[in-house]
């Protein structure tokens, strides 16, 4: 069996699974934010009406992250929050993460709670980022998380696998964001629907957690139903360092079958750009250098980590952002934000004429914290440029790396930075 | 005369003006934002196609200041500001602040646009802050500042005038907010309606800039047409260190007259609170601690000051915010994010637990950044407090002080700060 062969298997308790085959699994971790934690709570109290439990299964393994809207934008995302806090404390969940903390997919392997070898869901489709530590994560809806709230348990179809090996050491301002969007690009965003996708070869052997979960992070973007990576040394010590709880780590067999095998070599990648309005219209950075930009956005849960940070902020070193270009920058997470403090990487931002936003997902799903107008273009180190995502229908939005995003900012159009990375 | 009769005289090229007497000025200063920028606009416009000038009358005596949703939380703000920004390069405006620089009534003195003698007009209702540096300065709609941005001149109906003196030293964690709170709370919200404010008095005199502000600020809570102060030595050297250019400081006559002199002695001044939902609902906050609270706001152009910013830091020290509490944090412009950066200040409110927004008007008038849902109580630093001013109409706001924001922030309820300051 595969990774996710394996994990699935021991989760329904059996010795074996195949792909097409339903199974029942216990749930691990449990996700809800401030979005989908109200109608995960209102099919849960509807399941509890028709005799279900009035408790959630363990109140230990749900996390609850504030990040799509914090601080509450409109009184209907304040109405949410209110909702969930007075849920998780009747249930007694209090791992709930109210204050900015972070964005979720953030704030989870953060803080301890990813570990190898887990089944975790969330209510948030980027929940597949936590393959990036050897866990089967994937994102599911509200009423199927209800579902989860009551029993713990859950049903999976257990995925086909294909199998994507990255080798070659990238060069100059080259990233895992560039390598998974040229994945994306040749795979196209409905090349992997339903599968688990699993990353291997020295490029992702090598790769820094900060990397990887950038790549796990967008596995949903070709339609998988997880992305997933064997540990690597990095990724243990970062788990060991933030939990003292035992977990397992699973490894694929040598004769593991995979529905498709694809091979990438990087070393000679050129930084790569989603153009709009989809994330498998790739292209080199050259092809659409000088396109005229309003907004550039460093941050999300694809992009938003330190590394990413301490990334733009050298490209930026002790530049101006371009007089009509607003750059927003929102760190990850609070833990971010404090080292980026620490080391003078958020004072070049704010120096830069940068808006540096609290954490959380800001602009990313166009909520709010930097929405396009009609006809505007923005470039952002986030996973969507679906028509409108960032705001109105007429905007559109180019993804990419954070040296891209930031030399652009900069430019005031779409622009390479230079090669001194 | 008193100081706003003499700068009101001059700017109507009369060698004297009366109370009632209505006047036809000239305007050395007009300020709108991201909010009354596009209706002046459409205004001017209008005007304009009656025949009125296609140019405004100096593009170098507008500033435009988006300040009320940055970054964009909206569609419709992203095209407001799209709007602004065009007009602004259309007609040459140069001084448009797009990204954050910070709050319009900051933005103004700390780049050097405000001094003495001056008559400014702002498209926002707080524009009466000016008065700080013994300018005369008062808010208007949307109308009259389209036939400002036309002619360079509008009406007035000259003020009756209210002296208001102040004398005593503030003990312990009283500042200039408490001042005012409690002058408001005796004035009443209609006691100035449409009167000059002329603050006098040893408590005046000697008080930092950043408290002139404050005060000068609320004046129009009770309804003044506009605060004003002369301007001491502080004040005259923060000038000089913005501006280049000359200015004249005029000075009310001794022989003066005022339709009402009131003196207030606040050396034995508790730090005041104004309760929902009316700004001169005052009283010393003993009276309400213990009341609970969900968000706290330390931001505005009322107290979002560096000064604030310290005092607020100084009371939080080590400690953390309550867990049921949002404590969210904007600094009024960037220049003081930068200097509390340097200081540690931004460190010591997210090692707190804060939530540190960028630059901004935030969640003061519920357009974002920290609305409230119903039945949610906040405790800020701001000017406002009516029924719905932060969110939902069955929301309340309480108005303080820094410290006892802060020290409310930490308890989870309206607290008074320990006697340390």
């Amino acid at each position: 069996m595969n990774m996710t062969e394996k994990i699935l298997a021991e989760a329904a308790g059996l010795r074996e699974v195949t792909p097409g085959e339903i199974i029942e699994a216990r749930v691990d971790l449990a996700m809800t934010h401030d979005g989908t934690s109200p109608p995960t709570i209102r099919t849960f109290r509807d399941i509890a009406s028709r005799g279900g439990p009035a408790r959630v299964w363990d109140p230990e393994r749900i996390v609850m992250v504030f990040d799509h809207n914090v601080p509450a934008n409109t009184i209907g995302a304040a109405e949410f929050q209110r909702v969930t806090r007075e849920f998780a404390r009747e249930q007694g969940i209090v791992n709930i993460f109210q204050n900015a903390a972070g964005i979720c997919h953030q704030v989870l392997p953060e803080r301890g709670f990813v570990r190898p070898g887990m089944v975790i869901v969330g209510a948030d489709s980027h929940t597949c980022t936590y393959g990036a530590f050897g866990a089967f994560a994937t994102g599911m809806g509200a009423t199927d998380m209800a579902m989860v709230f009551a029993t713990g348990k859950t049903w999976f179809m257990v995925p086909e696998a294909m199998r994507i090996e990255v080798t070659g050491k990238p060069e100059g301002h080259v990233y895992a964001k560039d390598v998974i969007l040229h994945i994306i690009g040749e795979i196209g965003v409905d090349g992997a629907t339903y599968r688990s996708v699993e990353f291997t070869g020295d490029t992702i052997e090598s790769m820094d957690v900060s990397g990887r979960m950038t790549i796990c992070n967008m596995a949903v973007e070709m339609g998988a139903k997880n992305g997933i990576m064997e540990p690597n040394r990095q990724t243990l010590d970062y788990v060991r360092a933030r939990t003292g709880r035992e977990f397992r780590v699973y490894s694929s067999d040598e004769d593991s079958q995979y529905l498709e095998d694809h091979h990438f070599d990087v070393s000679d990648l050129e930084p790569q750009v989603a153009c709009p309005d989809d994330v498998d219209n790739v292209c080199p950075v050259h092809r659409v250098e000088g396109t005229h930009i309003d907004e550039a956005f460093l941050g999300s849960c694809t992009n938003g980590r330190y590394e990413d940070l301490k990334i733009a902020a050298e490209v930026i070193s002790d530049r101006r952002v371009h007089e009509d270009v607003r750059f927003i920058v929102s760190p990850a997470s609070r833990e971010i934000y404090l080292k980026a403090l620490e080391d003078g990487i958020i004072e070049t931002f704010i120096r830069a004429g940068a808006i540096v936003c609290n954490p959380g997902c800001g602009p990313c799903l166009g909520a709010h914290m930097g929405v396009l107008a009609p006809g505007e273009v923005s470039i952002a180190t986030t996973n969507r440029n679906f028509r409108g995502r960032m705001g109105d229908p007429a905007s559109s939005v180019y993804l990419a790396n954070p040296a891209v995003v930031a030399e652009s900012a900069i430019e005031g159009v779409i622009s390479a930075p230079q090669q001194e990375a």
